[in-house]
């Protein structure tokens, strides 16, 4: 990357949608178009809580239930949103190599700092494939490229040795995001490079025990909901004050435990909605919060404040 | 459906690719277009080897790696191929549920006589979330609907008691097709609804034992390189000879073992190239099937033949 | 083995205990001796009932809960009671190899007419271990040995290939049971061995498919139950009655899975009990079957009689 | 426990034993008998060094294979070696739920701090069968009672809900070890008692995540073969230098990881005799390291000395 390394909290933000026409029906929508008035103030308020870097387009943000021209226009608007205030990461996943490498094209031309590159398996991919598909969006771009494992969405698996051999093959692959949720997995990358990769956390309630282990940051959309405690955390972390740190992980942990429990975009969305910002449901098949869990997402919201 | 209920060996071919641009960079291609003529020639093969019906669109065809446009070109060609001389059931896979939908009426409109849903997942879905993806898609056709079971490939599992609670719920709903691998859950399907519900197999290697369990056909890509013996397989399991066929099974269960073990688009791909047929590689992060694996199945191939 | 192979329905009797001192305190108790009594007019009721062998202390009696002499006492018992009317298996797992000789080598004195050995994991086995295992035991007699390969209660998984090989290598090592329940193992283990190994099946609901995949017998500790229409079944099988073999299978498969699913010592003596056999409760920790338990076992055996 | 509370590194010795007869057949024995003079030198060595506590006859001491007579052999051996200087745990593991009363009795008996207690599975345990286990193994002594989870070995996975449930129901058991190798567990036990249950760890490349996390102390068998790494990794965290702490940890890591990756008894013994303590191999069916693995191991314990 151009200027320093991408540090402390990496912030998702969500991909709201308008209502559209069927958005009545199944209590939520999902169906309308991307609502990039409400993506903008999305993102505005992740910058001003303090966060360090924006990615819009995870897993968070439905990368992968959007069109391409929706995704397009969700990227754009986060970037613009964003207008170089902070580091920007674009996340990249598509089941072929081909729609992977477009999205990258297009997330450099459009101003993104870094992609992040998720691998997507409908057939299981072997590490020949796998290194075909990252080496190939990687050559497509001139920006820096992160690894991303998250075995539980995409399918694949990503080992610590073939992340290395990556990273150590092809010169703009230069960070990888961990969210197999294993926290061995990152003292492997550590020692395998002793020290010299920098690896960022994305499974939320890992938070403490990767800082430990010497994460240069936290991938989350915790911040959507509960900026402050995520905010508190790391800088606890950072100042060396682990007794506090600890203690202000506990506080938010019934949140993480329960936003990634429930499907990130829908229990996100949702708990937006309970601080007023109106982003639509999620897309389906995914279905909107049902009232029970929002009554209990709003208790757990209220207690970790 | 209308006229008889679909019975035998239902034969899956793959999506033939025409080379493309970048076709001989990577061996083998996949990155250009349908090859409709290709498809054209390997449905009339099916057909006249006396398969019972034509299943287009499955894992082995590749649907997960098809933009709409290609899906629909490749739908066109099978259906028109096949022509009415036997039934047709088209598959229908889609993260979202509005795009499954789509899939679907396009093929009802273009003449297919079943459709074939698997739910895919990104996000985990509940329940609530598959009960919604397959209803929404049965309720926008009026053709059966085929549920089809495959976690290994689509990340969900659905339980023998939910897709019974469907086939009791949606009128359009009338069958199922396992490919969990597991031959228990055809027996609780059998128990569960005395026998009434027709059952699929999709796992090859399972072949025999759910016929024992009474599974009405075999959904299978192995015709495309190995009619005789699948269909002879099916014939002497029909004609009560099961020692005959445990003998004709246990000699293609080579090969069944390695066109999945290598994947069945890969692998099925290189066996036609085999057998005279060109139908380019699979498309891309997919990567044709290396020398090894080759000269391995023509090898297999020559001993079941 | 001296004399024909082993075929057919193999029973597994449990192995009742008498009440002991604190019988009463937990509802059923298992802290008393052996009731050699009970053991003894269980196997009458087996061999009256038509099954073609007995193997006692399978995991069904309690092997692993016996201290030695308790073990002892089973197998003796077991034996005279047999009185070479049919084939004995006894079952031999021990924790450490020479516990497994021990108790191989007194089966082998008390007349059995081969030894069922099952290798126990507390550490992680490693093939050199597990075939050192089974060599030892092997050499410590001269009847024949079945491999038996029970992952979910042992531990341990051996792939078809190793067992393939160990019987290969080992002169009395001449058989199998496998109780994985993946029938696609089965068919290697006779693809592997060009159908020359016998081969059992140890998984209830795996009976028909197990059939149709050749096994020589079926080990199952429901005829203690349901013994007629588990003969029911093997009769048909072997007649070539796959119908009626399918309909009689699904006809016990309720049984077959219940008593799988809640554990077959605590299931199977509670249905004894039903049925008038008072044998004991299963030993603890293991507790004998609730009241709502033991009600719904009696539906299930009074519908599959 | 009397006395203050379990702390720090709770150092885990194997149990030595002498050649015995066959020692020489299968390259290190274990067949022999409990060699109590070179346990006692190796609690010697534990203490000498530092460690917090010491806890003969864990996973690592393979309680499991031992009988009864050298399992009380054994016990007596260490708590005499101890002599009072640290406090000691005993690990209590038995298939029946009366082995391990009789087990914990005699520790008591022979004057343990503690006993930890471990369910061991054969036939899968439900909540009421471990919960039945626990209690009555606690119910049968006064001192303290550890609950240890560590489903690799023991078959049963105990959840920080059931664990906490016995907690608080049962007096004296009053800690928890979990070997799970997730961290999220030990969270998620904090969380669940606000903090006042005190956990520890005893998955050794968690070691660093367990004391972020919380946890009172560290239980392995590491600092029989490493011993200075690991009290300086405790020293670290306690004074607050989670930097050095780091670069401790990932310094003896590859150690952790291989005598893990390789079973506890196995390696350490291995590792012992390369320090110049002759401990014999473990039992069989385990079997010593073989060159190889005892190279690698000579390499790795240079390395992180």
């Amino acid at each position: 990357m151009t200027g320093p390394a991408l540090e402390g909290i990496i912030a998702y933000p969500v991909t709201p949608f308008t209502p559209g026409e069927n958005g009545g029906e199944n209590g939520g929508g999902g169906d309308g178009g991307v609502d990039t008035e409400a993506l903008t103030a999305l993102v505005d308020r992740l910058i001003d809580a303090g966060c360090h870097a924006i990615a819009p387009l995870g897993s968070t943000g439905e990368s992968a239930y959007l069109d391409d021209q929706e995704w397009y226009t969700a990227a754009e608007a986060a970037l613009a949103a964003v207008a170089g205030r902070v580091p920007t990461v674009v996340g990249v996943a598509d089941l072929t190599t081909r729609g992977a490498v477009r999205r990258a094209r297009f997330a450099e031309r459009a101003g993104a700092d870094a992609v992040m590159v998720l691998p997507q398996a409908y057939w299981k991919l072997d590490e020949r494939e796998v290194t075909g598909h990252f080496t190939a969006v990687a050559d497509a771009v001139t920006v820096p490229v992160m690894l991303y494992n998250n075995p539980a969405t995409s399918g694949v698996d990503l080992s610590p040795e073939l992340m290395v051999s990556l990273v150590e093959r092809v010169e703009n692959i230069t960070m990888v995001k961990e969210s197999s949720g294993d926290v061995r997995r990152m003292h492997r990358l550590a020692r395998l490079t002793d020290g010299a990769l920098p690896f960022y956390n994305g499974s939320n309630p890992l938070a403490l025990a990767a800082f430990a282990a010497g994460a240069a940051g936290w991938c989350t959309a915790a911040p959507c909901l509960i900026p402050g405690p995520v905010l508190e955390l790391h800088r606890a972390v950072r100042a060396g004050e682990w007794d506090l740190a600890r203690e202000v992980f506990q506080r938010q942990l019934p949140v993480l435990e329960f936003i990634l429990g429930g499907g990130l975009p829908t229990t996100v969305k949702a708990g937006l909605a309970l601080l007023g910002l109106e982003v639509g449901g999620p897309r389906r098949p995914l279905l909107p919060l049902d009232p029970a869990g929002t009554a209990r997402l709003a208790e757990l919201l209220a207690a970790a404040g």
